[in-house]
């Protein structure tokens, strides 16, 4: 109607030249029959619409749901489709899941449903259960990723249906209704974002495509089985720890100032004052032991304000953090964290071989090994194995990844593990906290824990002295004011102790061989990325 | 010498007149004379203390440890003092723990060691165990909240020891060593800060100078009961959901866009760009729902810039966040929530039994109750409630804290529960993502739960249709370009869902029924607070 009225509109009073009287209403005239014409041609149109949906036996099967807002309770069972087998044959049932493929002929429509890893192929044939023509050709019409409800009835299939997880049956449909609908054109498909990345005829879909539309990405199976793999590290580490005696604190991210060096600490506007962005709950979860918690950990997120765009570092990520109070030797606690990766490592192929297997398929990899107890090395010995294989490396400085990762393969080969801890690092490359070790001053109490070569953990006995806190705070020329409250919780009395922090995504990413880390993210943060 | 070669140096060469050769001379003399005499005295001192540390027969069975830097791995077990009793009777043990209280007569020297919550008493008498005079007057002369080993037989005593928890033995010393002293005054005493709130003869400690020197605070017996409740609540949370199925996941904490109103948002300077700390992972979780993980939840800060300095109010707290696709009504997550809450009391209750009334004795109050299933009332009926009781409320605007505190009082009255959920607030007080009531609409599918009259989760059904959820945004005058990514990610097929986020301090102080929620925070942030 509107183009028909806007006509007439501008006939009365157009910017044209002035018309006659007779010229205007002849004008009218035209303008009133064109509006009958398309009045006269809509209502044909519904007539028309009206007669085939008449013609539609099967119109109360199949639709788009309106928006389920839960207007009323639907009593009614949704069968998992990962559940689906020969046990259920022949029975009636409902099932809900998106639209992975759809293809069909004349007279039939093939389509697979997906729910979560689990597939089923569903059958719409013509005549079958009632099914109409405009109900085939609206199945065949639905785009993939559209969250379906299907009732169907099980049927046995003669030969196994090998392109989908549920292969004795298929579902013959009597009911297909939409309950959401995806758009016609997806940035990217599942199907692609799902096959192996060896691949190379069909391709694989780019990290930056994949975690721009994370919402579709995280339905590949590889994905869903990634993420629940690094719910269980943080369930293991927890479970492992708690049955120790542990206790489970929280830290504050916001801080007062930039307690481990200004430099890599993102700034936080607090009301009228700046604050900064926790690198590491350290310092409070050392305070926790200095108040009698005696061993604690924390679960939380850590923040680098680090420009390094690398295959494992993030501005933002998960830290598992541990101190622990021990009695004489920081080798106690150097033993509590190598036995916790034991469990973890455990608990994983235990009750996540499935999972491990969902990855490796679509990211190949040999299984993660690792020796109980755990491998421990010193940073000399470490060297010296570097320089046994023609490597010049310096006694007092810091591995360089490449060497990181060389060290890897050589303890590797010689010891058969992908994890081994290194302990008596350099003090000099230490964080001034660092207890030295007094046998050899060129060394401190602190230790490193690597997987499939890199570091996944730093740790150390920390100084629990204040005055000698501030002697080390002074040689590393740290602005004393900034860790008053700090050293001063070394005033009141305090326990020797050690611990360490590790990052959740290297952990996962470097168990399943992963090559970076943001595949072990939801959602990543980096120096170019901060969205989604 | 110092001073005496000061004297040679004044008569040598000082401002005074100038004086005959002879007067120099006699004065050189004199100088000698009186510094042989000053050497003498100091050999005579050396060789009196030399003979005072012959005379002291205990002098290797006491003293200050050198600082324990893991020179050596000694073979020593240390007993918990909790684990002391007659069962121990007349062995010999080492225990580590705080000097807590002491106090000395001539002949012997009473002490109470703490370790935790327990307490033992030990007894230093002279000549018992070959213990020296000066023995006696170091352990009397050590400084309170200082960290000692002590070796010592156990006894079992005539008379209960009332004042401390293990009553039936004191320790008598053989042994006592200062790992790490404490300060002689130090800021707080943990004896005044463990006293009853009700103790108003002695008094009790102020909530900001326990929160400046937390890490003396934090070892009364009440605080390490309520850290340890609130580990419990985690654990329970984590433990009852993992059982449902559902997988935890981890948020970006720093986020793009203010997505849910820029008013209380921190800023945060993000290398050349501006950034925000998430008020809530609600976006996040809801896109991983999306992505097909059908129940989530998380575990993680969130951040509120609100200038509001309340009882229960912090900047930053840990939310516990469900996220959850449901079939056809919301219900069915609101259920699930309930439950959970059933099942945090229940383990609460069966778990953490010690440690509640470790917490009532200094803070006293009512055992927490609870309904199963939980009471479920609309808001209309909460309102009500209130107007029945003479309270003038509106229809369709949110209840204030005081309103809110009667209406739990009044619940309470009639259904005996500490514990309820509200169903259906006004549309108009809820976000614009929360899906309207189809059945009324100035309602909306939306519902708070409460502890003791307080709010402590909020959530929702959410709204899954992209184009529904740009016209509630438009109406709440959201800037569309902002949560763009959020919108897209329900263009891609989503199920209906819904939700909610706990404040977990709020969880464990309402549980404890303690007045500020600073109490139920290590390291609380406030507008005023940010250390330690």
């Amino acid at each position: 109607m509107s183009e028909a009225k806007e006509n007439v509109s501008e006939a009365v009073g157009g910017d044209d030249k002035p018309t006659s009287k007779k010229a205007l209403k002849k004008q009218q005239k035209e303008a009133e029959k064109a509006s009958k014409k398309q009045q006269k041609q809509e209502l044909l149109e519904q007539d028309l619409a009206q007669a085939a949906e008449a013609d539609d036996s099967a119109k109360h099967l199949y639709g788009k749901l309106p928006l389920i807002q839960s207007k009323e309770k639907i009593d009614r069972v949704l069968v998992n489709v990962g559940e689906v087998g020969l046990d259920k044959k022949d029975q009636t049932i409902w099932i809900r899941g998106r639209l992975f493929t759809s293809r069909s002929s004349g007279r039939q429509c093939f389509a697979v449903i997906r729910q979560h890893h689990f597939t089923i192929q569903v059958l719409a044939a013509f005549s079958t259960g009632g099914i109409s023509k405009q109900m085939l050709k609206f199945i065949a019409g639905v785009n993939k990723e559209s969250i379906v409800d299907i009732e169907g009835v099980v049927r046995a299939v003669d030969k196994k249906v090998e392109s989908c997880s549920q292969q004795d049956v298929e579902l013959h449909v009597n009911q297909f209704w939409v309950v959401s609908e995806a758009v016609p054109r997806l940035p990217l498909l599942v199907e692609d974002a799902s096959r192996p990345e060896s691949d190379k005829e069909l391709g694989t879909v780019l990290l930056d495509t994949r975690l721009d539309n994370r919402v579709i990405d995280l339905r590949t199976p590889a994905n869903h089985a990634i993420f629940r793999i690094e719910a269980g590290v943080c369930q293991l580490f927890r479970d492992a720890l708690s049955a120790k005696g542990f206790v489970e604190i929280h830290t504050p991210k916001i801080i007062s100032a930039a307690s481990e060096g200004g430099a890599n600490v993102f700034e936080v506007t607090y009301f009228k004052r700046k604050a900064y962005l926790a690198q590491s709950p350290q310092l409070y979860k050392q305070m926790a032991v200095c108040g009698d918690f005696d061993k604690v950990y924390t679960v939380g997120a850590v923040f680098r304000a680090e420009d390094s765009n690398t295959h494992r570092h993030m501005t933002e990520f998960v830290g598992l953090d541990i101190e622990m109070a021990f009695q004489y030797h920081y080798h106690e606690v150097l033993q509590v964290i190598g036995d916790l990766f034991v469990q973890i490592f455990k608990g994983l192929e235990t009750k996540y071989q499935t999972e491990i297997s969902t990855v490796f398929k679509q990211y190949p990899n040999e299984p993660f090994k690792y020796l109980e107890p755990s491998l421990v090395i010193t940073f000399a010995e470490g060297i010296q194995l570097l320089r046994d294989n023609g490597v010049d490396v310096a006694d007092d400085e810091d591995l360089s990844t490449p060497h990181e990762k060389l060290l890897g393969r050589l303890v590797k080969a010689k010891y058969d593990t992908d994890f081994y801890i290194m302990d008596k690092f350099p003090l000099a490359v230490r964080p001034f906290y660092t207890m030295p070790d007094p046998n050899n001053l060129m060394y401190s109490n602190s230790y490193d824990m690597f997987m499939r070569g890199e570091e996944i953990l730093s740790g150390a006995q920390r100084v629990h002295d204040a005055d000698f806190l501030i002697e080390r705070a002074k040689e590393h020329k740290i602005d004393l004011e900034k860790i008053e409250a700090y050293i001063d919780s070394f005033r009141y009395g305090a326990p020797p102790h050690a611990g360490g922090g590790i990052g959740l995504e290297r952990v996962t990413m470097l168990y399943l061989g992963l090559e970076n880390i943001r595949k072990a993210c939801m959602f990543p943060r980096d120096p170019k990325r901060l969205t989604p």
